[in-house]
């Protein structure tokens, strides 16, 4: 188990707390700046500035050590996984996921799993990864945009049911109804009264779908704020990354504690017996899809198929096809 | 230029088909069968098996010679390019498409992209890569299944013009209204008759998106036939593209000059000033992606908007946040 | 109070019941067989035939004078209402109609009824009388044809629930999720459990609506079995609603009983105190009409919007505005 | 033929022009106002002003022997048609619309009719007769809102074309692709050249329609200047009609030559022989719903549909049905 985890949801096991103020200096903001402000007491500006500037170029140096310190102090935690067993693994899942579709068909099941998280939580890096190799025609992502005004003003669960799975389907929801209990509630859209009544109702409503014979998994995907900050700056820098930072995430980045809460106040009401919610650790990516892909698999009863032996059929022969004389227009080959 | 090419399509230049006159024994149908019909001759039943299993079991030799040969009879041909300088390059791509996009956006531009080719001639692989870095709500992918009985009875258009562009959007069809002039065709799903008045009909159909302010692209994705069996076989070997192979699909494997055939004549009857198509070889898909997505950015204009500098936010104070006591279902750490 | 009514719904007044019993010998079949079936006992068969075919001429009569006797019976039965008086009265319910139209879209308001009843019970004609003179936009009628072989295998309100109103709107439900209850239960379109499940889960349902702050209307209109016979006999003979007769109809028609019973199971599981179903006799479709628009009124609170003074604007001149020189196509005026 | 229609568009016929000029006093304004100002010479206030007290107390009588003499100089005018004969004629052809119905079914034909023309035309009425007992399935009325943001920025004909039929469906459109010509040219929604694009597009774009099978049938209805007034004073008064009158509405009624010359361009550009524009005089509306209805009956090929003999079953019996001891909550029979 990461100790990254436990600073996102509280774990019971003393170790981990144990591990955890251990952990803590890790956060570089709180120890370098009393280091800084020491020289500071001789009120003298330009000593001060001294002071600041000397700060500042040790603090990369610092926060290495800090950082190397933080990773000695975690025995257990696994290294980063290698591209090439992340790969091997995954291709392994990924023919998995592919008997689990045509067994979905078969079998007309339907089935709906729910990522919610934080913003850079890695919703959307897990989704892709389940999508990269199953039809879109049965595994289906749906991500609502926010809600028009005729939307707004019908019932809140009207938009999502009508993409419920039909038979031989899987809906995939990145974020799902539990906007109201997550971003609408820590961004003011609802009130808290809209939120509660929301959470008071939805454990009947995923009864009744459950009894309808709707397979429901619901993830919870965690991440720590160190590795948020990190993703999101990520998202700042990165120019293919640069469209996926809102006015709205920075707000809600900001955010923190409200959004625990938040999240806290939703497992409360809707985790449950028949409809529970999986909580997984993605401060690690590679891991994190390979662990919750898994865990779907193991989650969704399914069987291989038998497949009959295929057998591509000859060629037509050309009978007297010519090439025509077209002026073919090819793209540049530049590579 | 790779001679992969020049099966698929006749190229007009005299070095070309020089060099494809030289690579023509790699076909080993062609090259093996008469030295295996040789000792045929005594017309001794037993003879022939025996010539028959000679034959078969040298095949492979024969095959792989034949294809160094090749190989070596073209010296020109890029090898297959490495995956890292592969990454890089479309690093850079994704980057720009991303800066595409928000020009899109920004501009209000309705764009179209097509892909057309033969069955595993790569359009999936090329849109997905065009994919993984952009946004869904702006980049929309168009797939559409079969025609619905209710569809096929109303005007053939009709179920296509429903996806077009608004503003700031670009569409790409994963096949097309180009339907009717090849699978359908080929297959039979339509009349020689209705095929030719489609072909009619679209450059005026096309005309008419143009002066509308669309800008579109057409791409036609050529294969050879050895690259399409291999590519064809995958999908019965590899359990993750299983689903990928339809009855139908091995039917129009057979049929590779019908398929020709009908390329031909669409090509002579829309490939034209207005809305041309663009021909990509994508025998090596890593260099077709490249050269496709190189193309694409380089006809739609656009410039790299300029961004504010964006700085994340404080987090809020815990404001005596407690973690919760909850009994958090984590899900197994395997990896 | 109509005696016609206590046919199909047991009324609690005695009065009622007393009229019942003296109105009973009006079904023909009910009095007539005893009578062709006296001579019969001779058990002799051509006696039995002669018998049989005096019985079925002497029939009309006999009913005529029945109906008679039944109207006289009946002194408190109004007679059928005028078309003038009809007419006028209408007038004033569609006027309200509209300022109740303009009502909810002011106060973006959301409304849904439900009509529920037999065939031929006279839904589609209330419904009409409603929507003659307001918008469609904002009054919509949803009259959903039976559900695809994709959409029977979703959860069974996703149908409906996607018909909901947003705010100002009034949607009536031609039959409605009671489908399920009614006519799917009876002619054995899903099992008994089905229904009762459904029928289980509706309150919730309703309730979840309800406090959701949709107001909800119920009307079953009733008819007796004379008038059913007689309006799906129009149906018949009438070559403006021939199209209107359905063999599922004719079916439904025979199982008069089970519908009965489907229809006391419904309103046992359903008729409560915030989603109360209301009854309407609807034997005379002009009082039946008049009667459910005045309480459809009475039930959805609303108030006159006042309105601005209207002028026409003055007409531009014509500015040298000559006719046309166009050889325009009249249609013939035959009338 | 009427000469309340000359007044709207140019008749060829000699005759109808002397009509018209001997008809021309009947405008009011034209008449009275020179008699009014003649007194006004002496430029006297008062004077002036008791002139204008006067001509306006005079002006209804002058109004009503006005309207005598025209009336009295268009002996061919037909009187209003009684209700009792337009009932007749009516259902003698909701009849026929029926067994149009039932062989555009059978035939999978795919019809399209465009109503057309100004405000308070008669479009909306002409609709509801034919609507009024047929299926609303087989007949669709499609009558669009004012385009989204989203959909003003595709392209023009895109949200037409998804509602054009399926096999077995006439769809009719309440205003048309031709608001372009209309409406958005009149009240300045498009610009003179987006008009003019548009117009010069129509007649290709209908050919396709006309080629690929469907029976398009394209209706004007003409009402004369002082028809409109009253029509669009009775949305002022009737409060059955507030609703229709928007701000548009008034807008529009004020530009009666603007629209004269857009309806011209219109005609000129997109009244041909594959898809002409069919006429209408509409100023009496139970004469015109008829000769439309009939009009369109003669145009769109059909033949009755033989039925078979349908006999209602027999009912089952009760077979111990009791009726149930629930409290119904009648709805108050006010009529």
């Amino acid at each position: 188990m990461n100790a990254a985890k436990s600073k996102g949801i509280k774990s019971a096991k003393p170790a981990d707390t144990a591990l955890k103020s251990m952990a803590k200096p890790v956060n570089p903001s709180a120890k370098s700046k009393p280091a800084a402000k020491v020289p500071a007491k001789p009120a003298l500006k330009s000593v001060k500035a001294a002071a600041k500037s000397v700060a500042k170029s040790v603090k990369p140096a610092v926060e290495a050590v800090q950082a190397m310190a933080a990773e000695a102090l975690r025995p257990d935690k696994p290294k980063k996984m290698k591209r090439k067993a992340y790969e091997a693994e995954m291709r392994k899942l990924h023919e998995e996921l592919v008997a689990l579709q045509q067994w979905v068909v078969h079998k007309k099941m339907r089935v709906i799993v729910v990522f919610e998280g934080r913003d850079g939580a890695g919703k959307g890096g897990v989704i892709k990864s389940i999508m990269e190799r199953v039809s879109p025609r049965i595994f289906r992502v749906v991500a609502l945009p926010s809600p028009t005004e005729r939307e707004k003003s019908q019932i809140y669960m009207q938009r999502y049911i009508q993409h419920f799975p039909a038979a031989g389907e899987i809906v995939i929801f990145d974020r799902s109804w539990y906007n109201r209990a997550g971003v609408e509630r820590v961004m003011g859209f609802c009130t808290d009264e809209q939120a509660e009544s929301f959470l008071k109702g939805v454990p009947l409503f995923e009864r009744a779908m459950v009894d309808g014979g709707i397979i429901l998994l619901k993830y919870w995907l965690e991440v720590s704020e160190d590795e948020q900050t990190k993703r999101l700056k990520d998202r700042i820098d990165d120019g293919r990354k640069i469209w996926k930072l809102s006015p709205m995430d920075l707000k809600s980045y900001s955010r923190w504690y409200d959004y625990s809460r938040a999240r806290d106040a939703m497992f409360r009401a809707t985790d449950n017996g028949f409809a529970p919610w999986f909580v997984a650790n993605n401060d690690d990516v590679r891991r994190g899809r390979l662990n919750i892909i898994s865990h779907l698999l193991a989650h969704v009863p399914h069987k291989k198929l038998p497949r009959e032996k295929i057998k591509l059929p000859k060629r037509q022969k050309a009978h007297g096809y010519v090439e025509v004389d077209h002026d073919f227009k090819y793209i540049e080959e530049k590579f």
